[in-house]
């Protein structure tokens, strides 16, 4: 279990599942496995307990560029979670295809590659050259629960 | 035809193919198809006859949560409407897998999740476990139409 | 080499490899490959020389309809300037699969179909039945570097 070893080195923790406040539903799964592809949810930061992380706002108003660069790491870092429950071990990710990332951006700022460079850095970091993936980094108008940052994203898997 | 039946029991109609106004031009597939995948579309709510249905604007303005929900679960059957009108036969999609819904927003509106589990519910209605899907539920700055929600998603089929 | 062919019987030149102002850092592929499938990264309009091409601004607001519109076409050369570099021959693209338009909006603005017509249609062009796709077009808050139009895509290819 390599990726695991290298979180372990790497002294990150990964969340527990998701805690969402009591009147929210989410009748999808975090992650939908497909014969070879697996298709993840979008997904937000998230404590170590599961319950979503601040800090919450806009991008470039009430959250700064270097934070919102550490709320796309804390979403790499859900991401990877809901994909361990689902494959049992995240080596069973061969590629990463595709991500997209969205940002909730104040009128004004523009620097969403940046931001998300928080996600790809952390997946590169632990896959290596299957980390690589393709990606757009857009400005959204609002993402659920004032998270300032969300991405979903399509991963090739082994059985 | 179990999917199709369902639909029967439940008293729901398909809309007829998408009109729009004759000053717009639509240059791609509603559905296309790539060997056991089928890529939807971006669907709007529609009327039986076709036409873009309303309510029309913002979601946390001029639309309410309550009438984005049913807005979003008219483009569950816009988009069921297009399988059939291309697969013929709703059943020979064998799963979902993803499922991207957007939501034209107000400020300060992020129950985006709220809005598109008109969609999701739906197809878990029909569907059941084969219905289970990825998503992202996110608010967008415009929709097409002023339309409230938009959602486009990707399908595996059998021949 | 039949889609490099018409290119060029079409006057049309593909932009060299993206250049970005060096304080910005873009670690992801523009393309993709995982088997038969190339994912395809956001990707903006560029001029001859790989620059990031003007106008910028919000779609309604500092950049006209028409404009937005030949700017949709040059991402498509953008876009086809990166599968060329990944593949070597544009003629492997057997199928376009799935396109996501963003078009950054201003207030009111809400014809993003016309303006991601300038990408399919040049699509259709070069591909002809092969261009083919299903695709979205929606108003987002903001793209990377003011741009008006961003688009990300995935297409069928062959080894």
């Amino acid at each position: 279990m390599i990726v695991e070893e290298r979180l372990r080195e790497l002294g990150l923790v990964l969340p527990a599942q998701l805690q969402v406040p009591p009147d929210v539903r989410l009748p999808f799964a975090p992650v939908r496995i497909v014969g070879d592809r697996a298709y993840v949810s979008g997904h937000g930061p998230q404590a170590p307990d599961g319950t979503i992380s601040g800090p919450f706002g806009k991008v470039g108003a009430e959250v700064s560029l270097q934070e919102a660069q550490g709320a796309a790491r804390l979403v790499g870092l859900s991401i990877l979670a809901s994909l361990q429950r689902t494959l049992g071990d995240l080596d069973r990710v061969t590629a990463w295809a595709r991500v997209f990332g969205m940002v909730a951006t104040a009128p004004g700022f523009d620097r969403m590659p940046a931001v998300i460079n928080g996600f790809s850095d952390l997946v590169l970091e632990l896959y290596g050259e299957a980390g690589a993936h393709a990606r757009s980094a857009v400005g959204v108008a609002s993402l659920p629960f004032g998270i300032p940052v969300e991405i979903e994203a399509e991963v090739v898997i082994r059985a």
